[in-house]
């Protein structure tokens, strides 16, 4: 997903090249073009957008009851704030250079910039969700709201940057990371690991050293907000293409089909897996198994043929199992939805998997199809690049939230649960709030 | 949202002009366009659609499960009695000069016309669900449905002529309300209001003078239904472009921009006026503000800036949470879930702001950027004559209801809820309908 | 629903036709329409991949919450399993001497076939999935699977190619229907009768020799089940036309308005019935007449006038309330959900409805407008050769996994809940799973 202004305007590229003047047929292609491509990615934004109903049902119904309306209210704070602040300084922040423009738009948007700027705009609301769940059940309200204005103005734009901005340093490396499985989800996931090491586990977690299950309070919901995701990854992956017409239309439909494939694949190695280890079909892992499934290709999702994708999908979903149990019962970070699995690490595996059987085009360019160590070495780059600036950047300000407002409720605010003490109220008026 | 069948085919407008016959290219490039602008169309219009589910998830969530499968039963009324009644009388009252067609289209009609019927159509569900929710949990099922009858076949279509006819009394006036916030949002919130002082309150609402609040019974359901709305009204305000393809399709995603910025900025406007009057952000006023700063945005966003936008938006997230309070506390109608505010008030603001900053291109038009008063009083024409046309039909037609059928189910009905006395039913068997 | 490889490359026509020279004008035009068909098709894949989330809430909401689980991961896994078994063999099954391709695709996707697969693909879960509902609460999961695996890369594949390939007898017969009321919808609802008859009814059904009920345990998911399936059907139906641009832009914006007023005439068919024949307007029924008069016009959406339309959607919904009641207690087959009426009858009916007032282009093709009984015995012969296929082949299936692997779960494992007996959890953790 290079981003750069010309893709709006393709008759400047022809323009721009000095070759020989566009024919009024060609011109008139080129704009038509143009308007396909921000149609697809407006409407990619508006699918990409609907990413935030699905979290906010995921968050909701993997975790209890008596912090549903906290998590629906940090879900609705990530995509006020981010819309904002991404608005106000993320963007200008993140492609600056390529844009020509100052740091601050301050309402002097280009002409033309307000389908791409939507689109940019919910992937930083993606970034600082992924956070939310991992802490859910005790976290400060006002320190989580700090947290999400930082991220989406600052974590996030400076590393995408990076790779998006056209001409970072890790596109000059030949860096691939399509979709964001680094950029987005990555930088997501171990923010989200980091915050929850730091935020400390629920009580009741862990009892006399074991691990006790916290189970989420309804399923239907996190279904159907695995589907939301799903159907929203469609917009993700494929209005990454930035355009729409001839090669590109091909393109992005490809994209979304190896999307799908590599979803289906992931929720299914999730559902084998834990029916061969738990001895049953286990459906929060199913849909965890999904939602991995789909973090691994957003990456290559440009870059894969439907098997890879495939594979990619698979052993992204029986990773994130293991994963989740790691963290939770190794690490003893408790992360409340996996979050720091299923973004995190599966992004990584997403990114790195290029490297092992990704093509260019007809052309190899993984270590397993004909490509050497050489582009596995530069995504490996890449993933280390955003796993340290996510892991060192979060900890800092989270040290400073945590010495100056503090990052957590009270004992007796977090058995309450978070509803009642942080907002006054309960998700399900007319019965008690339940564990 | 002017409409003329000359949208649909630009290549007309070229013949009627009289002017130079246009070359095979114009031709070609204009009759793309208008297949362009028909996709983009029929896509809002199945944005717009899915509000309905949006309302009734809202409308359910934020009032008592004992009434929940009362209120999805409105909803699915209002659409299907909506897409028939606007489908055989509406669409012609309302279009019927410019279409130069009979009064009823009994199936002919004009080629063509099936992406903006259906477009229109879902306008006009709206106007009528918004009344629901204001009256829940005591209004008679019967009652409602000859209500939402003559809201889609009559009290809408009218209305909504004087200015989307293209050439009605307010569109010559200079009369602005790009998507609707009066048209559609303030008529709908305006009945919403009269409908909810002739019914009544529940009963418990009002206890010896005192207001007893009345929660919902599902803020997750809530919080749902918020997001599908928001992501409906990008289709409702970015279709009423009714077009794609150059300069439209920078002006839609432009309008789709800024109506997220003021989404945005009216679910903090309301996060952070309910943190500092009720100590602690509330979920219930932060949907509302989403919601308002929606509505508020309904109007002009075709001709706002972003930071323009981020204004209405946000004061129309704090108006609503004193708008809800007053007409709660003060004005002591029972609007069970703020309708009249998050429609009426928030419609009638974003109709007025862009006298105030509104501009038309790059020419200020509103008071406060050199625009005078002429924008501002020819808005405030407009907001009276809907608020004036909403409130008296709506009084006349609920006055003849209330003589004949009758508003209201009886006291034993309303007690055990309309779930079980309207529909011999309950939205959650298994367990007993609480509260 | 003809699909052609030449739908994708208009150009190749031109060169085909051997005829003038296409010029420069001519050429672009085609791509473009291509390009924008393309566009159509990926976003109407879209929108079917999400009708998979309203079929999970409408299967959950309308049966227990003890088998909520257990519904959510049978509709995974007919996504998971149906996306590769269709990509992997069903496709090439069903388009193969269309493509002139080899019958497995093994990742050697040909160029611009994306869109249409993902397309394709959907249909294929689909009528999976609507077996899912039928036999829910009883049946062993591992069973269900290898069944929707037979069912996405057999039964389907082969069925939609008597049609659909392009060249299949039923084609060639003068056979319609255009987006599948029989090829996708009828042939899940007859294996759905013959599954939930062959698997017996759920404990308590039967008492005695009379039919007890068995609520489902939330309406309210119900409800917004069916918005999300009718919002999907847009893009089932319209879809279907394969193409935009020109005429088929005017028709797929048909399809679209058609569909929504068969679907309101369907849910207004039985929200009326109930009230007459029970006294009251049913949530349930009208959900299912809803859904009724959307598989009524999926055969006839092309080929019908908006009254038309009106007409097929109010008598399926009207029909669908006796059918269900006729299935379980005169026939005494437990369909959980209605599936069998809901897809299999109004799937029939919509077929043959065709050939009651169907129309093409202007001329009429039914019995009452004046096409005799020449397209009424077509339909009749494509509905039959459905029907005999599913029964006999889902017969077939469910013998062969009878006797080896078992239909059912034991009574324990039945009355315990299908969550926690196959999955080991359930749906709402923290209550007891009730009834």
């Amino acid at each position: 997903m290079i981003n750069n202004i010309l893709t709006f305007f393709p008759s400047l590229i022809a323009v721009q090249d000095a070759a020989p003047e566009p024919t009024e047929v060609e011109a008139a292609v080129a704009a038509i073009n143009g308007d396909m491509g921000m149609l697809w990615m407006l409407l990619s934004a508006i699918l990409v957008f609907f990413m935030q109903a699905g979290f906010t049902l995921v968050e909701t119904g993997m975790t209890r009851s008596k912090n549903a309306a906290n998590i629906a209210m940090k879900n609705l704070l990530d995509i006020c704030v981010g819309s904002l602040t991404y608005w106000f300084v993320g963007y200008s922040l993140m492609y600056g250079t390529a844009n020509e423009s100052g740091t601050f738009f301050w309402g002097g948007l280009m002409q033309g910039e307000g389908a791409d700027l939507l689109f940019q705009t919910m992937f930083a609301a993606t970034a600082a969700t992924i956070v939310s769940g991992a802490i859910a059940g005790r976290t400060k309200y006002s320190t989580y709201a700090i947290f999400s204005i930082v991220m989406t103005a600052l974590i996030y734009p400076i590393a995408g940057g990076w790779q998006w901005q056209g001409s970072g340093w890790l596109t000059n490396l030949g860096f691939i990371d399509f979709a964001g499985s680094s950029i987005v989800h990555s930088v997501g996931g171990w923010a989200a690991l980091v915050a929850a090491f730091m935020v400390g586990p629920r009580i009741g977690k862990y009892v006399d050293g074991k691990v006790m299950p916290i189970p989420g309070h309804n399923q239907i919901l996190a279904t159907l907000g695995v589907f939301i995701l799903w159907l929203g990854w469609f917009g993700f992956n494929g209005g990454s293409q930035l355009a729409w017409g001839g090669a590109d239309a091909i393109g992005a439909s490809n994209v979304v089909l190896v999307t799908n494939l590599a979803a289906a694949a992931g929720g299914l190695g999730a559902l084998i897996t834990t029916w061969i280890w738990y001895g049953k079909p286990n459906l929060p892992q199913t849909l965890n198994g999904a939602l991995a499934g789909l973090v691994s290709i957003t990456a290559g999702c440009g870059n894969m043929s439907p098997v890879g994708a495939i594979f990619a999908g698979l052993i992204g979903g029986i990773i994130v199992v293991f994963s989740i149990e790691f963290i939770e019962k190794k690490l003893k970070i408790d992360d409340a939805i996996g979050a720091a699995s299923v973004h995190g690490v599966a992004g990584a595996w997403g990114t790195l998997v290029i490297g092992l059987w990704g093509i260019n085009g007809d052309e190899g360019i993984g270590l397993f199809n004909g490509g050497g160590f050489g582009q596995l070495g530069t995504q490996a780059i890449g993933v280390l690049a955003y796993a340290v600036w996510s892991v060192v950047l979060s900890f800092i300000i989270l040290k400073i939230l945590k010495s100056t407002m503090g990052l957590r409720v009270t004992k007796e605010e977090e058995t309450v649960g978070l509803d009642l003490s942080e907002h006054g109220e309960i998700a399900y008026p007319g019965k008690r709030a339940r564990e």
